[in-house]
């Protein structure tokens, strides 16, 4: 095989796996994960033999598809707050940026909100980065609270349960909500109120340059 | 028919009905929901026929286990907050409680984790009460915060991910997580850090006079 058709099989292999990984995604977010390959197949476009090139089963692609929102969240994450000092404001602003993300990537959110609570002990996405920073915080003397564990506790799954707040009332303020959350959620780890809500108050990078529209689920 | 036999055959559809939500309680806990309504009147001991003497779907079977675990708790928590009245003590007894209660019942809590999020904004069990605590509670001049709805976000979030952490680390101490934890919220919703350890540290009823051991799911 040419260099050039091995390239154009790499790709559209690829391209096959993005959008087995892409329907799963969808059918995580409408909680719809008692389907058949064969239905997966078809909602992605792609044929049932090429399904096990990819993935072992469904399970397995579910996992992946999980994985994936995880991974671009953190990622994204690490991007907003690079060149950030202070770790109660890079705390703050990937908690005020998820926030919103709810309303922004709703697939993504609901991926999200659909495996819940174990997302916020889980080695990928936000969880680690929240806990680095938590302790970061206190070593540097930012934070007070007792214990990093539980504080990662309280903000992820506040964090979480923000999201079925904004999904269930489509009316209320996220970037208002993320932020008081956020302000709230300071002054449970040592910041006093006016510096926490002052940190809540900073200018945030536009999401629009950030997210390409195809990056939602 | 005899009022007799009326009577048992009425004892009798209770206990095949409470035998397929017991299996369904177990299944939910188990995340293994993605199975035959055969398999589940297997688990339960019943006969397939009598699953639709009581349920037209498996996804109605599903809902109403979880619909009677939050039931359960929230009457439970009725009855250890009889008689308080300070609005921020039955607030912080019913937190320092529920997050004993994901040892004690582990069933239950699973199933709780596994509807995560959504079971916040509920209508049934912790989530109306603890907004009805919280309200009162800012009516009252013992809570500060802003915004009720967002109080409650963080507390069910904060105390379902407790459950998570206490399901992963099974050496730690799910008396003193919840208490520091319920300290902390009632920190965040404007009570001073001393009165809100020590509202923590007050005598708690014992959950095993109010717990019998069927209960759990």
């Amino acid at each position: 095989m040419s260099e050039q058709a091995a390239s154009r099989l790499d790709r559209r292999r690829a391209r096959t796996r993005a959008a087995l990984i892409g329907a799963a995604q969808e059918l995580l977010a409408e909680d719809r994960t008692n389907v058949s390959v064969l239905e997966i197949t078809q909602a992605a476009d792609v044929g049932l033999g090429s399904f096990y090139n990819h993935f072992d089963s469904k399970e397995e692609l579910f996992q992946a598809a999980v994985d994936q929102v995880l991974e671009a969240h953190g990622e994204l994450m690490d991007r907003v707050t690079e060149g950030i000092d202070d770790p109660a404001e890079v705390f703050a602003r990937a908690f005020r940026l998820t926030g919103r993300l709810h309303r922004r990537l709703p697939g993504a959110s609901r991926v999200m909100l659909h495996h819940g609570p174990e997302l916020i002990m889980s080695d990928h996405g936000l969880a680690p980065r929240a806990l680095r920073d938590i302790k970061a915080a206190l070593e540097a003397g930012r934070f007070t609270t007792a214990d990093p564990e539980l504080a990662l506790v309280a903000a992820g799954g506040a964090v979480l349960a923000l999201g079925q707040l904004l999904h269930d009332q489509p009316d209320r303020d996220e970037a208002a909500s993320a932020d008081a959350l956020t302000a709230d959620l300071l002054r449970m780890f040592g910041l006093d109120a006016a510096e926490a809500e002052e940190i809540c108050r900073r200018p945030l990078p536009d999401l629009d340059e950030l997210i390409a529209p195809a990056s939602d689920a």
